[in-house]
């Protein structure tokens, strides 16, 4: 067993490039891809990185891994947007996250050079992005599994929106 | 359009724990969890969050997102375990990425204080957490997409197991 790892360890990365979406503001974003159906967006991704690009084209979803970079503050646990009890932070998507990383999957329309544009996009225009990863079906999908006090939301995910609740701390 | 963001922007993560597996040596590994069906690790949460966890165990699969620590080279193409052709880095799940962060969709079985007993353990022991999310088939089930290369790879991932190659650049 390696013990090389403590809280304070600090891991660096650096951004590969920048979702744009039509989010300027927080408020009143969709809070899934499940609620953003349609809704396109694009993927910079910086130059340098655009060989590693190479046969994405292939995948019709991608997983986004970002930074929510407007969300300074942590909580542990929050109520979330799906529901009015609090919850350990760890069993929501909320943003004030301890690592405030974000994870979308979205639907990958065309890619032109260093420019992904994609659908489906519930990211707030100017996000970091940190990596992205193929979607692969038999790998990510797993329809039966259980989902706790998530059971019986995943309708309000289409309609919900954003508010500031996580970010005026 | 925001414009802050740039590739030398830096993001610091701090570990929230460590994952142990089976698996104290890269070379001889699953490559994904679905070639790691049934193989036990453990999730220790360090005690400062804790209060997080709160309701995780209503989850029945939970998504890690870590560090590959032990992979300190970055490629933009590579040959994938599953494949004898070259692909672009983000087309595949390989550790040396620009940022390199891993994602393991794993089995959660039970849940004791700090510490999360999960199945489908693809990652290498000592592994530093940087985020549990939880899996919830309405945002991340998408069982009709398209898969690229990696159509007809989907069996072998069960059997193939790692070497080295991306470690010893």
């Amino acid at each position: 067993m390696r013990d090389s790892t403590d809280a304070d360890a600090e891991i660096t990365y650096s951004p590969i490039g920048i979702i744009h979406s039509p989010f300027p503001d927080i408020s009143g974003m969709p809070i899934q891809p499940a609620g953003a159906h349609g809704i396109r967006g694009t993927v910079e991704i910086f130059g340098k990185y655009q060989e590693g690009l190479s046969d994405l084209n292939g995948f019709s979803r991608i997983i986004l891994i970002y930074s929510f970079h407007e969300c300074s503050s942590c909580e542990l646990t929050v109520i979330p947007f799906l529901d009015t009890k609090t919850h350990g932070i760890f069993a929501t998507r909320a943003p004030c996250r301890p690592n405030a990383i974000g994870l979308s999957i979205v639907r990958l329309i065309t890619m032109n050079g260093c420019e992904l544009v994609v659908e489906d996009v519930d990211v707030l225009d100017g996000t970091p992005l940190l990596d992205i990863k193929p979607y692969v079906p038999p790998f990510d999908c797993y329809p039966d599994e259980e989902y706790g006090w998530l059971s019986g939301c995943e309708n309000s995910v289409v309609s919900k929106r954003s508010d500031m609740r996580f970010f005026e701390k």
